[in-house]
């Protein structure tokens, strides 16, 4: 029996690691449900999955959930994120969205606990120091993102001195194909339209914008140990192929199926067994007969361009750009900015940018805080 | 350094072995050639790759090489082959082409000897007799095939257990959507010409029957241990993913790359390792930009449907089959018989077979000459 803490249960990836884990209750079960503000989707989960513990953001929230669940142990805020990070379980699944995934990423790293890991944010911001911990208290860190869930697949039975290159395939999202023009005049409506995946809003936004592909591009180089120029963003609008390996042979080992998050889900909570599943299976010759790839228009998307910028200067760059990206995109689902705004704005904050090396986790939470303040500078 | 034995090296995939020895002359080293009567290019093989043995057809090619090269251990015909599967190396190729190819594995898997195998018949006609001897030995069988090589690519870090599904690519050959009119009147010219890979001419007309993909059905049905109903013909006019394994997860995990031979070829030679190369990997955004699946017709190419029932049956079948199979198309290459003909007169015999089961060496090849016999009174 594998135990199992969810942190941020009542979200997309959440609802669908208790889907999996309800289908499976002889192989999983949850100690630890989290969420921000669906209280009442949470409480449901709590009836059905019997947790230890449950975190909540506020405290009135907390004490309510008290009263109504005498055997439970609430916490709230980041602290119970925390308590919750340290408590008894074997996999911590951290589905927090944006920046506020990391610090209870990095507190479970530090006890040497292993994650499933489908918050970008802990390793697009805090990659350098979260890895270096993991790497020291061997801690395994399995991909719950299709794509690297994908790439992990692909290197089981590999040699990882032996991979040449990572082609990181994307759907291009609502707007592929659009120029720059086009682009701007977009409106929220459109951008929460994604084609393929159904997702929370900031994801589906980052989707549109393709900040999601550079924030993935920049998770693979720290989950896998490559540089990002060995890493390449492959246009592939029926998301099928989830992500391919190349490796030194010219031999490269692809990851497909139907798009439904339950798989990468379950082969993080199976690893390195495979949970069967009822699943509608990938049908090869309707969604699957025709697959395309093209290169990604890094002049039209120019965030996937920041990105590997942002990776390859280091330091406290990546940490910037996400944070800058995690306000712009709230200012754009409030309608209170332009769709290109966003990437327009990112570029202005890391090309002011004066970077910190060597980081711990105090100058990547700084460099987060000063982006956010430089977007309402800017735009305000 | 890992010594290498290669039956068949003066044929498309010896002499693409030999490419690939030359390029790892600090890993690799021919220890055996042998060939049936391309004696000119055998001669520069023997001293471009210096091997212990050599084996021919014929004793006067034997006689005239013994006395042109002295310090070389020379044999001649079946028995040749026979001692050279039972001979000192690490691994031996056998890319002998058709039904000859069978009693040389045998023998070596009988010595416990690991295999690289590009014989198609030797698990045809022998898979019962050859994979229950290699089990009992411990032998590595290592597929050459681009097919069975990817399948065997995608189960590494996998569990057997957990396969649900193969999906073996096909391109479909030069008749692809034909209907069996058109069929009918093919040529030999036209049937030589495959659209993507350079082989021999007997596996370019079975490439063309499809009957080169019943063949790898039942090929794999014994390498991978599956029944055939579960292995999934997908045709893939494009040739760049060569063949997908499905899990229970439903999670598919594919190889593919440039259709260039010496990947599969060089994945068997640095098994478990890969041996790096300098080869041109496929250009994802050109010849893989579009790649498409469908069913294959099994109403035109009967082959297909013929050899999923030789395999479903088992016994003497398989090998009844592949022995009607080759006599067929090397009367089809005299230009003796209509491109129809074969797999019509593979039917007829199949029909008129009373099957042996629990079968031996000598059964197998009685099934064979049987077939071969009945071809040609059918066909006189």
């Amino acid at each position: 029996m594998k135990r199992i803490a969810i942190l941020g249960s009542t979200g997309s990836i959440g609802t669908q690691a208790l889907d999996i884990i309800d289908r499976n209750r002889n192989l999983l079960k949850v100690t630890v449900l989290s969420c921000a503000s669906n209280i009442q989707l949470l409480c449901q989960q709590i009836e059905k999955f019997s947790p230890e513990m449950v975190i909540v953001d506020k405290e009135d929230d907390a004490l309510h959930l008290a009263g109504k669940y005498r055997n439970l142990e609430m916490f709230y805020g980041m602290e119970g994120l925390i308590t919750a990070a340290e408590s008894q379980y074997d996999l911590l699944l951290n589905s927090l969205v944006g920046m506020r995934g990391l610090i209870p990423t990095y507190h479970a790293v530090c006890q040497g606990r292993d994650i499933a890991l489908a918050n970008k944010e802990t390793l697009v911001a805090g990659g350098e120091i979260v890895m270096d911990m993991a790497e020291k208290n061997h801690v395994k860190m399995l991909p719950v993102d299709s794509e690297h869930s994908a790439i992990f697949q692909c290197l089981q039975g590999n040699k990882k001195e032996q991979l040449k290159k990572i082609y990181l395939t994307a759907s291009g999202g609502p707007f592929r194909g659009y120029n720059l023009e086009q682009l701007e005049s977009v409106s929220l409506e459109q951008a929460l339209k994604h084609p393929n995946w159904s997702m929370g809003s900031k994801v589906t936004i980052d989707s549109a914008t393709m900040m999601n592909k550079g924030l993935e591009v920049i998770e693979a180089k720290w989950l896998f140990d490559v540089p990002v120029s060995k890493i390449q963003i492959a246009v592939h609008p029926q998301s099928v192929i989830h992500s391919m390996v190349e490796y030194a042979d010219n031999s490269i080992i692809a990851q497909l199926g139907a798009p439904d998050m339950r798989v990468p889900i379950s082969y993080a909570f199976g690893y390195p067994d495979r949970i069967e599943n009822t699943f509608e299976p990938l049908d090869l010759f309707g969604l699957g007969s025709h697959l395309t790839f093209e290169k990604p228009d890094v002049k039209v998307f120019k965030n996937i361009a920041i990105a590997y910028e942002a990776a390859e200067k280091g330091g406290t760059y990546p940490a910037l750009m996400n944070g800058a990206n995690e306000a712009l995109v709230q200012l754009f689902l409030e309608k209170k900015i332009k769709f290109t705004d966003i990437q327009n704005t990112i570029e202005r904050i890391m090309n002011a940018h004066v970077p910190t090396y060597n980081l711990g986790l105090e100058d990547i939470l700084e460099a987060d805080k000063a982006a956010r303040k430089m977007v309402y500078e800017l735009l305000k």
